[in-house]
């Protein structure tokens, strides 16, 4: 059967987003790329920033000032609601990529199972990166609170049942897409 | 019933993602906002500049030089298992507002309510702004391909039936925001 | 004797950015645009974030979570600096537009004009926008903490002398700029 | 004499831009970072993108739909006035990291020493990329026109006198940061 979504799970600067977009690159049929971030785009920014905002309300994405994330009871509810969306964009026909941050390990996993159902074909990707290295480039990229690099790197991959893995850490993004896309049925 | 879904058609730089923001910040509700331009962005690089690009494969979105729009077979086949997620959220429990530019006027809501089906609450919104003043914000914005504000103003809103319609041409998008929330039910 | 430099001066969301976009698309010479954003973007994230980070050293810019703006002796330091560049440019010859927001109103003039030295012909222009309609703008654009905009309405025009003035409450981008273009020599 | 500036020199994607915030990041005083792309971001959008503008004056900056970059006499002339501006910033007392794509090699390093006068203290530093490791980062990264990195790999190094080389083809941009600023005085 063919191949319907990709996701990759992997921490924080560990070089998701630049894999997805060599993966949409090499892949011959045009792929769809939505994602954690994307999805904490579409929240209203009450929701997104609370923390700095001063709102405190809790119900939505906290990220510490040492990088430590946490989410409420509106961010589940409309991941939900997002996940049940994406996993119709591909019963409706689109192929697409995900990248996600498993903050609780293969408890992700399973939540985005029991959306799919079990009759749509996944390929689950693992996407590694040492600790040292993703808080390297997480103060590359500059745009990052520092410390969530290194407090991801191990801890999304608990409990996780992959098809694939790739390491960023001594492979290129586009090397890793040429992998994943080799095992795209 | 509650409203659902509130969509905003209005033509580029007419005002609506700003709008978008007001309305996520008055509406007592969490809203998720998606729309034309996130859509765009989900597309591999080679259906969003292909001219720009030179790859001329047409299945895309092209803008070209004078700011014009057309789509291709990708393109819409892609839009509409979006569109299918976009519902799905929504069903699953979601509030959005969507904004979006209706190229076809009408046909594009006729669009929407078939993914619809008719049993979700829509709120149908038309964003209108003078083109003369709307071509004045392209400039100011400084993102955007000189002539779209102006080409789309009011081809856009062709065969459209709004439950409400704002003009952002003397009024501020807060302002708008507001008389948008107070129909929302 | 020609306009060498442009400086307008406003809070924050007063709308000085899309001015300024507007003023170099009617201004027939290219003028280069330069402003506190920018230089802003120049320093290290530890001089540009202290309070998010947790570092704390009040050493750079502070932002609170009202909004509130506080600069540290490294941020000043670098500033004169980097005004002094700015004069340097013009010197050399490029027209520029300076986009500021004068957080102590006369003071930030009287250190433009010291480092100016006399004989630089410069274009003062006061960017005004009622608060309350800033505040909404900012909150419309997403992108600056709450309480910015309000904030700074009217203490950065303090002690100001400005050759002329606009108000965006009412007007738009390229209306103003087409005002402050006709005052170009 | 204490180094008063660094410049990084090496072609599109190579990885300088990590690089610099790398730099902020480990060097104990703050640096300001200026570069190409920042110069170019200061211009008026008609010198920016003549050729997606129709415009084709050729008086600024025009990227090819291959990846090829030429600059014309308002962009050169301008480009003068920014680089008077940026050593004026170092002789009132910055410390500046510049990050630059010499298209004409070792010309560029001239120009750079002619307005430095011979007095300011300089790290000249290589920044070089496998061509096509760089080409597969411009994929990755998604917001480069294709083949500027491979076109800009060798030809921006010709002629040039460096103090220190860096190759980011197999050392992340952390580790070359640490080796610059070990040659920092």
């Amino acid at each position: 059967m063919k191949t319907q979504m990709i996701v990759l799970n992997g921490g924080s600067s560990s070089g998701k987003s630049g894999i997805v977009r060599c993966l949409q690159a090499v892949l011959p049929d045009p792929w769809l790329a939505v994602g954690t971030d994307l999805f904490v785009d579409l929240l209203p920014r009450s929701l997104r920033e609370p923390e700095e905002e001063g709102a405190g309300s809790g119900r939505g994405l906290v990220i510490g000032a040492d990088g430590t994330v946490t989410v409420g009871e509106d961010f589940l509810r409309l991941q939900d609601a997002w996940t049940a969306g994406v996993v119709a964009m591909v019963r409706a026909g689109a192929r697409v990529v995900v990248d996600e941050v498993f903050l609780g390990g293969g408890a992700g996993q399973d939540r985005w199972e029991a959306a799919l159902g079990g009759d749509v074909e996944v390929l689950w990707v693992g996407v590694r990166c040492d600790a040292d290295v993703a808080a390297g480039r997480e103060v590359a990229r500059g745009d990052r609170a520092g410390g969530m690099a290194a407090g991801q790197a191990e801890v999304v991959h608990r409990g996780m049942r992959y098809d694939l893995e790739v390491d960023t850490t001594h492979t290129e993004a586009m090397e890793c897409a040429r992998r994943i896309a080799a095992q795209v049925k």
